[in-house]
């Protein structure tokens, strides 16, 4: 196997994939089952209740979608909006883009709630814009963690706004499942997405997704078919249910690391895993800072999985980053679309929200951009906080 | 890890997924790159090539797909579909049936041509159709290797009778790539999509697909956006080709897995691997006659990759499956639609087209169904041929 050797080992930074433990690698080299062996039945079943754990949910479907973070997108849009639905999407970054973009291809009148990228979406402007429409919205959609801008939407009293003008609410958590609370049955969230590679520590190559009861009267009262039969919920629910009815053969060796992924979650325990992401976002942010930069994004709307950082005037965006990758093997994300060139973007996900990887990300940018402090100012941060 | 230790070894012989080689299984474990790193990028172009080789064809547009085989079949008909459409889909067995209801989920009319279960579509109905249609078809799709019924399709004329009549051809090859000849080029297919875990070898989660210049000038020409934002080819050109215009996040591990799968491949060239699939379906073949089995399905029709055995009358299908699991650790499938409790379909692909797994299986079903003769039969064949 000689060019495995090639392969190597990147401390991943960036904003997803996350760096991915041992044991959940080593899940992807058991033995593989069949889709329909009992033994595999009874880990689609074990998954989809861990899956609800970590989405706050009672959901009776709650499964991982085939396909990666954005399939779960496509999922959510495709089987909650139908041709001519009237759609409001909130746009503050690339996600809400692409949303909008999904949801236009599925033949639906979309509106869009633009907020600048960097800000988070004021609930007055949502409720404004829900009584203005001069016709009712049959759903609206926005993402709650924007890892391209680094924003984390509060979620508290939208859901209220978005159900009394009769909408489906649907909720991009991407970066934000296992690291965040998601609360899908508290925040009332009526279909919920996900991928494992950001805060799950799991490869790419999943989508979690949970749907509650109102968006299933919803799928049952469609008047058009999903136009994706793949990703169709109705016929997905009959194969992750107590039914089995063969849809397509599940990913399995997928199904195996995550499963692995959700068993340190629950190990580890919700809160103590929120609370190591909170800490080491304040570690990161503090080291940032004390080297001088400037972050993006300030409390409390700035994200817990991703810090954005201003490149600073003079730098060479992509040389910093093509020498963190090359001299030192961390990967860090530049900005997209219009933060392009502008920002890093730094994650602490999963196995990155550790003082260690934080340290090596800080120690490498101190030499790289010849600035100090930053290393021990995270050192205190972490030491000082819980 | 203690319930990994519960994962029992299955040998893997129904009609997918096929037995997983460890190297396959432990490239997953190596570790995670980002989906933009370089070292990734470069391996994303080797899979891609390594797949125009098993496809025949010199298409650059050749990729896998963030999704299993079902996600390739979704992708073919909405990239090569549009609504109102006029499409014919031959219909001979399951997975026929599955891309005339993807199809009209596009908002195509679709006529279907149906062949019955278990036999060939005959290129004269095929050819008399396309005269008798009083408006042009702009697609026509088929299924190769049909897992459904153990059908193997023969091609040849089949595009020269499609492309007279200006439509596009559209193939399944789900269970035939990497197994026996596919040659996209040669046989004048336009868009050939398959997956994983069959004949490659790989654990299912990917789905390759090529795409030829005559479909590529279609989908440029189309009037509508394709509906799936996450399955558009267009956009997949972008990111898998030379601009790398980020879509999606890949499914890093799975790509491990594929470009290991794929250099096994391309070790023991195809010719021979196709010679050994030839052998083994052969070898399986002669051993369930012998023991007085009828097969379903006879040469030259008959798929070297799936054999399907007409259940004996007065034998419990699902409990003779149940035994081979539970007592022999032998996973076969059973049959799907009308062929339910009347076949089994037991796969020589990949892994299992060698003679060590067939003898298993056959030393399994003498001693649970109390007949003689088939391994001794299976190893006289195997000796005999190569």
């Amino acid at each position: 196997m000689a060019d495995w050797d090639d392969i190597p080992e990147r401390l991943l930074m960036g904003p997803g994939p996350s760096p991915v433990p041992p044991r959940v690698r080593l899940a992807m080299a058991e033995p593989v089952l069949g889709h329909l062996d009992p033994v595999f039945l009874s880990m689609m079943d074990r998954v989809s209740s861990d899956l609800r754990h970590v989405f706050g949910t009672e959901n009776r479907l709650t499964l991982p979608l085939s396909g990666t973070g954005s399939a779960g997108m496509e999922a959510a849009v495709a089987n909650g909006v139908e041709p001519g639905d009237h759609v409001l999407i909130v746009q503050a970054g690339l996600f809400g883009e692409r949303m909008a973009d999904a949801a236009r291809r599925q033949g639906a009148d979309v509106d869009v709630l633009d907020v600048a990228w960097g800000e988070a979406l004021d609930p007055q402007a949502l409720a404004d814009r829900l009584k203005r429409s001069p016709r009712p919205y049959t759903a609206v959609a926005l993402v709650m963690a924007e890892t391209s801008t680094g924003v984390l939407q509060p979620m508290d009293g939208l859901s209220d706004l978005v159900h009394a003008h009769g909408a489906l609410f649907i909720v991009d958590a991407v970066t934000a499942l296992g690291g965040m609370p998601v609360e899908v049955d508290a925040q009332g969230l009526d279909i919920v997405f996900s991928g494992t590679q950001k805060c799950l520590a799991v490869p790419p190559g999943l989508a979690p997704i949970t749907v509650g009861e109102r968006a299933l009267a919803r799928l049952r009262a469609r008047r058009t078919p999903v136009a994706s039969w793949y990703l169709d919920l109705s016929l997905l629910e009959r194969y992750w249910g107590t039914e089995r009815f063969y849809h397509h053969t599940a990913p399995i060796s997928m199904i195996y690391a995550l499963a692995e992924g959700l068993r340190l979650v629950r190990e580890e325990g919700l809160p103590s895993r929120f609370a190591r992401h909170r800490r080491a976002n304040r570690t990161m942010a503090a080291g940032v800072e004390a080297m001088g930069l400037a972050l993006g994004v300030e409390p409390p709307i700035r994200l817990p999985s991703v810090i954005t950082i201003q490149v600073p005037d003079g730098v060479d965006d992509a040389g910093v980053r093509g020498r963190l990758l090359n001299e030192f093997q961390i990967e860090i994300g530049g900005g997209l679309g219009p933060l392009k060139g502008r920002i890093w973007r730094v994650g602490t996900m999963g196995e990155g929200a550790r003082l260690d990887p934080i340290v090596r990300v800080l120690a490498a940018l101190e030499a790289i951009l010849e600035r100090t402090g930053g290393v021990k100012a995270a050192v205190a941060a972490w030491e000082s906080s819980s």
